[in-house]
């Protein structure tokens, strides 16, 4: 291919490939999926280590990239969108959230400001708000797009530490006599992403309490009160705390209801990280789940988590934009425009200033699925882990480990006459990581009160009964060979 | 369209829309672009308010939405795949890079832990070390992909944060006696997200130390001294030191070397933001822009805006990866996996867990460009340029306002007779509203010493001289109109 200037060279193939590729996204999503290993077997530095070290000097066809792409790079790939991903949070990418991404691809827009992309802007905040009708929030609940909750819940807590009136913006953090050490809360089942965003703000891990939970993984409120009270009178300054509903490891869900009636008494800002169960809530058996999330400051859930959305599209609702706005705004003369104050410049509510077209994606999904359709695909994720479970209590040494009200099933093998734990947590892993070799389920891990558990996590639409089953007859045929060795 | 969920509803139509949605694609790449005003037109809340109100109940066919998009988004949609995009920093999505963003969609795979999908990490580092050896930065340079330049500016903040030693990781910043205020500085043409990343870790606006320019809008590196020592002598604690390579209003470039030398004399980490200009180096006779980066602690360029990659892609680079993850680094049970310590797990050196599959799209760009192809590109683009430059340098009405040393020209025009500097701003800002009114090209200003300046940057695939030929002559009549009025 040489390099001609007087045409697009980079597009003189496109549309060749285009199709090409879209034929096998096709073929992959409708199943073709199921002929790679689920979980990668490749070893560390194989994929690296087949390709060259320096890019190349002259142009290559689009032909050999994709043939590399078959020979190299897909050997190396988990498959999260195979039927058999139950690990972590199982996600899937839908057709229509692919053709939203393959369109926001081609457009490349960066809708920092409202001018630089109108439609980019207007469709995430319509489409937010449908999502904010669809799970029963608040009318007066502003929402938007970030990547990651990891950013969304970085925000909500900058948010927070602005709303503390510490004038934190212009005077920082440091070297301050006049601030306490500043306190955020969130039960020991929150994601690490909490942690990390106190991290990062300046509160250090010390700034980062972790309130002990219940029997069911529930943030014990008792204890949290509790905390506030102790860090009050210690001299620290309380700042938010940040309810869980669908906690990472169990998907428990926080007294939310109770936490803010306390964060209301306590003048505490309430963050609530739903970044997986948030999506439940769209059918109206599940509304409970975010029973109290009403009177929360701030909220997020992911459309890419369990929404079908690809990732990134992590959505972040509050009833206090303004303070979003006073912990971030910063507007250069080179973007200002002439309708500002008139519009809502995305840019200013967060760290980043580029924004990609994300509700484009979110918006396809929604349309095609429609509620209904998002609704069935839900409620068969849960039946079909709830059958699961009922499967794990019907078997003599399998225990289930926590309650499970969603998707997801933590359970644990008990292998005959074994009594000593560390040996029980090290069968469990064996037996993960024998039923990861099948190449056919990919499970992972996490640590209960009672030691090693092993987690079944639903949310793939192509994921059917026969995918259970299998997984359970990996399971058995695990827990024989394991017992025999 | 029924919901059949014994088969995946989703895919139903998805390869005949997709098919058809890559010709409208590769239509629009190729030209079809040129058919929309590249500054949409629509007025707040046409877009929203041609939507519906709350999703859809059921199920609704792809085709609809499809139309929709037609109708309703593409007419508020602002084209920075326009050949006449001059605003900001121009960037196009090249077709290579669509294909690999659109694989990415498909396989939807979240490359947190090398395990969870090997080649996404491998990938991610390997075309980072090709570009590492394209800009001939040291070999030690460890680089990996963020979505932003923000996120890759916080990053290195923080990174700097904990380099200091004060135990921010574990402590925090508020309510210590031990701890002075902390300060970085970055010269007044930096970029806004350099001051916005000092607010979200907690330094404060006045924790960012603007540093006066030169007369070339180079940060004046004894005014740097200066502010340092000042600084020390007051009490407060100097961290870093933020140099630009290419600011956003003139792409200016501070003097790396000689700043660089200052932080090793003062102990200070050195960041470099090359997000536009870092491009550049890969042709030989633009090494120069990055002297001095060699030694800088930490070094970010974007992908996205100059080499073609669809947006979000920067690149993030640090001689000092292992401050980066005790800054970042937290990894409850339910993250650990079995090769853990023997292979990089990205999620550790920033704030995000979810990572989208984003070295796919740069690796597709940089084979079937090649360094030849790209090398092309960017000299063409600066040639285009240059000569716009010498055109404005000839024009007597108009004004060169500061250096162009890559794409970038800041101008502007001088009203006969005008010497009140707020007409001569007004008149220009006229100007600029008049061109964008064409529809053909879009413009963007800044405020430079000499007041308000236009820019015309040169950064799209599809961007010819008939491009640069129509933006002056749409100067040209805007002069005359508005010198009529």
């Amino acid at each position: 291919m040489g390099l001609n200037l007087t045409k697009r060279h980079d597009l003189e193939d496109f549309r060749e490939q285009a199709h090409q590729m879209v034929d096998w996204m096709a073929d992959y999503l409708e199943g073709g999926v199921r002929d790679h290993p689920v979980l990668s077997r490749v070893k560390p530095g194989a994929v690296s280590g087949a390709l060259p070290k320096s890019m190349p000097e002259s142009p290559e066809e689009l032909e050999r990239v994709w043939q590399d792409f078959q020979d190299i790079i897909l050997p190396g790939v988990t498959h999260w969108n195979h039927p058999g991903f139950m690990a972590y949070f199982s996600i899937t990418a839908s057709g229509p959230g692919v053709l939203g991404e393959m369109l926001s691809a081609a457009l490349n827009v960066n809708g920092m400001l409202w001018r630089t992309c109108p439609a980019a802007t207007e469709l995430e905040l319509v489409v937010l708000d449908w999502l904010r009708r669809g799970l029963n929030l608040p009318q007066e609940f502003f929402g938007f797009l970030c990547d990651t909750a990891s950013i969304s819940s970085l925000l909500a807590l900058a948010a927070a530490r602005e709303a503390a009136g510490l004038d934190v913006r212009e005077r920082g953090l440091a070297g301050r006599d006049d601030l306490p050490p500043l306190r955020v809360y969130a039960s020991d089942q929150a994601h690490s992403s909490i942690a990390k965003a106190c991290l990062t703000l300046g509160f250090g891990l010390q700034g980062f309490r972790a309130i002990p939970h219940d029997k069911d993984y529930r943030m014990d409120v008792c204890a949290l009160r509790a905390a506030i009270n102790e860090d009050r009178k210690a001299g620290c300054r309380p700042l938010a705390v940040v309810a869980t509903v669908g906690t990472t490891s169990t998907t428990s869900v926080d007294p939310v209801a109770e936490i803010s009636a306390l964060c209301a008494d306590e003048g505490l800002w309430l963050h609530v990280d739903a970044a997986y169960a948030g999506s439940a809530a769209l059918c109206p058996e599940y509304h409970w789940c975010l029973e109290g999330c009403e009177n929360a400051d701030s909220f997020v859930f992911n459309p890419h988590k369990w929404l079908f959305v690809p990732i990134d599209a992590s959505a972040l609702y509050t009833r206090h934009p303004d303070t979003f706005k006073r912990a971030f705004s910063l507007v250069p003369e080179y973007l200002t425009t002439p309708m500002a104050g008139q519009v809502v410049d995305l840019m200013d509510y967060g760290v980043q200033l580029g924004r990609r077209f994300r509700g484009l994606k979110v918006w396809w999904v929604l349309r095609t699925f429609g509620l209904s359709g998002l609704q069935a695909h839900l409620r068969r994720h849960i039946a079909l882990a709830q059958e699961f479970a009922t499967w794990v209590d019907d078997v003599e040494w399998l225990e289930r480990t926590a309650p499970a009200p969603f998707s997801v099933v933590c359970f644990r093998a008990l292998p005959s006459g074994e009594t000593d734990s560390e040996a029980i947590d090290s069968f469990n892993m064996k037996l993960m990581e024998q039923v990861n070799a099948s190449g056919e389920i990919f499970l992972s891990h996490t640590r209960l009160d009672s030691g090693i558990s092993l987690r079944v996590a639903i949310g793939n639409l192509g994921t059917e009964e026969q995918d259970l089953d299998l997984c359970k007859k990996l399971i058995m045929e695990g827990m024989a060979c394991l017992s025999n060795l």
